[in-house]
């Protein structure tokens, strides 16, 4: 049903959604590029997520924190000592592995967390043995032990040697929500329940990068933590489940591609009263796209004891201090645009000859309206209208090569609209618009064509 | 005639544009984190900067690179080699001072490029002993020679000490697109001239990251590549140049704020036939806001020896391959919110108190409606026109304290309009509309409300 991997990379390469990084120097371990296409898909999904969750709520604030903090941040969240990768090796071919994904390979599933999430390096090294888990490079059962892997980047800044501080690449955007908490909420005087918004770049050392953008060590995310009263926490956290399912319908993942996946007791870290991940059905496997975890106080408990603030929230009504609990959406804008590219890849036969439509919504569409023109007579026209209409869309001018052709580009690309000045435009004063996905034309004046773009992108 | 640097860091802080990052801990080194308001100011700049140079420019495409590069781009770039500060220590106190900034604060010029650019280390050294400059910490003159220190953060990816690669965060994102080029090129079917426009972080290790969000070791640019023919290149420059004037005119900032400063022939570098830079009258004197560079075919030509691809660009009509000069302008996001932030600062006297009023333009306030209501009983209507305005425009609801207080509070982070709920609103179905600048009040029919205020945001 949907499209395969092939397909996806491939058009994204052809037509400038998605370079490999570095390519010209062989790449860099799973990095890529977003090109001229790319971009801007990638800019209207974070748009579209910014206008809902900040602009239209009253409650939840902007922020975007440095990616360089005082590494006591990462001491006070856990990332120091927690959040590393379990490692084993070969002793045989001297390979090296991620433990849990020896496990998830066996039971060919992408999603490791579903499969490991809550063992420890014991029962992880237990169920290779149990299973006769092999080396995937050489095939003997020789392992190491599991040792454990810190995902932060690390970097030093200052100048000399005996000043250098140690500071890491953050692994997440959320902490730099957490350590702004009393500032956000004094300068914006906000009263809970309310959130704070970010959207930023995320880096993690991971051993395996893998599945495209699925999996990369540089990333996006798009965070809130919703700070909430302890009591209503559980309530909340089922209202985001429905909004966060809701929004990907709205953004226009095909419902039969997500699914809910409640995190069972043994999964759950120590302080999440409860943890859902949305998955997309990716070619590879279920992947979690959209993770909701409620994080209870403990990531504002862990600040206040490490930094020796008071970061309490005060209940002027109440009269009472406390620590609020937090719920956090957490989504990877990478993996979200991977997922609109295969839930929105489309093929059709048109006069007996494939055509590939990306079904992306008006708004999401890197170019909004493409500009034709037949002849070379045209052009001037068709050059003015797209100055024109740039005001207001995304516009691509494009005026040579076969008509039918020049559909197809755009169709394959996602341009819901696509405006033809032809050899009756002079006389009758009308453009064709054709729509992408019924393929309909219709005859419009020069003059009516603002309104008629206007009523379209309403939809 | 600007605002001091205490008022711009102090209504910073308090009203949520800019905290200081990693607060709780101390801080990390001059980072900033931008508050609520703050980020909404840096998208509105950085929407304002793509709407122009690449929405409704049909021959300027995006791109968003990694930040992660492979490190022969920084080899090939000359930054490996080159990209480094004149270090200098007073032998008595044992300090540590860049060279060119000890010779600047001689001049009392912040901006260093403009006293040493040019100038190697032992021209360095002779002006310090010329013109007798003192070390600020102890007084004595007793220096050692100049040393070099390179300015790109390192860090290491990979899993395991032997397999890991040295990878530096990128120092700017120009070279992301000279990798691009050919990529966008043959995707985009472009023709020269044509430009690549990208956003993104960038980092360097700086001695002495100072004034505020000016000189930070992370920071955000808005960069554009300018491929052309060489024969066209210096024109082409020159009209960039008035380009990047106009455009800073355009966002609001004063003229008189502004100049163009045109490197002298020593300040070049070795492959620029002309560089200039659009500075800024900050409190702490002139300082590079844009810096505009002929790069020449320097980058596609590094990049193309040292990685072996064929770079040139081939011109169909003329039936000829041929490497494109580059036009660079360069701009700092940071920057230039600051130097927003100064030029829109004011200050004048209503009722004989005094008013400060940030004078941005609509599109680029961080909130563009306030909606007010004046007693519990109109906070319903209030909010139902704040949710329906919420889809066009960024608003704030603020229901609580005196109305006069409350246009101060949105004067002062400089919301254009204020629309407020009441006593006679529920009887005429009207409201108050107040403009920030003239405090002039008209008073618009709840049904003519939205027509209105497109009216006021198209001026």
């Amino acid at each position: 049903m949907g499209a395969s991997f092939t397909q996806i990379t491939s058009l994204a390469k052809r037509r400038g959604f998605i370079f490999q990084g570095s390519e010209i120097y062989g790449g860099l371990a799973n990095t890529w590029d977003y090109g001229p296409l790319g971009v801007e898909l990638k800019n209207n999904i974070k748009n579209f997520w910014w206008k809902k969750f900040v602009q239209k709520r009253s409650n939840i604030f902007g922020l975007d924190s440095a990616i360089l903090m005082n590494a006591k941040v990462w001491e006070a969240s856990g990332h120091v000592g927690g959040f590393s990768d379990p490692l084993i090796d070969c002793r045989s071919c001297k390979n090296r592995f991620r433990a849990d994904k020896l496990l998830a390979d066996y039971y060919n599933k992408e999603d490791m967390a579903e499969i490991s999430e809550g063992l420890d390096a014991h029962e992880l090294l237990a169920k290779l043995s149990d299973y006769q888990i092999k080396c995937p490079i050489c095939g003997k059962r020789d392992f190491t032990e599991i040792r454990t892997f810190n995902l932060m980047f690390q970097t030093h800044q200052g100048v000399t040697q005996d000043s250098q501080s140690l500071v890491y690449l953050r692994p997440e955007t959320a902490q730099g929500i957490f350590v702004n908490f009393k500032n956000i909420y004094h300068s914006s005087r906000a009263k809970i329940p309310f959130g704070v918004a970010q959207i930023g770049k995320a880096f993690r050392n991971e051993i395996s990068p893998s599945n495209f953008i699925f999996r990369t060590r540089e990333f996006e995310q798009m965070e809130i933590e919703y700070f909430c009263h302890p009591d209503n926490s559980l309530s909340e956290f089922k209202i985001w489940q429905k909004t966060c399912y809701q929004w990907l319908l709205d953004i226009g993942i095909r419902p039969e591609l997500i699914k809910l996946r409640e995190h069972e007791a043994k999964e759950l870290s120590h302080y999440s009263q409860a943890t859902t991940d949305i998955e997309f059905a990716f070619p590879f496997g279920w992947g979690e796209l959209w993770g909701l975890a409620h994080r209870g106080d403990y990531d504002l408990s862990q600040h206040q004891k490490v930094s020796g603030k008071d970061l309490r929230y005060f209940d002027a009504l109440a009269n009472k201090h406390y620590l609020p609990h937090v719920i956090e959406p957490s989504l990877g804008v990478d993996r979200l645009l991977l997922a609109l590219l295969f839930s929105a890849y489309h093929e059709d036969e048109v006069d007996g000859e494939k055509r590939t439509v990306l079904k992306l919504s008006n708004r999401l569409a890197p170019i909004q309206v493409g500009i034709l023109s037949l002849t070379k007579k045209q052009i001037l026209v068709a050059q003015k209208l797209a100055d024109k209409l740039s005001d207001d869309y995304m516009v691509d001018l494009d005026v040579s090569g076969s008509i039918g052709k020049r559909y197809r580009r755009h169709d394959e690309i996602g341009t819901p609209y696509c405006v033809t000045v032809d050899f009756e435009t002079e006389q009758d004063q009308q453009v064709t618009v054709r729509h992408r996905d019924t393929m309909e034309q219709k005859r419009v004046g020069l003059d009516q064509l603002g309104v008629y773009l206007e009523e379209c992108f309403k939809e």
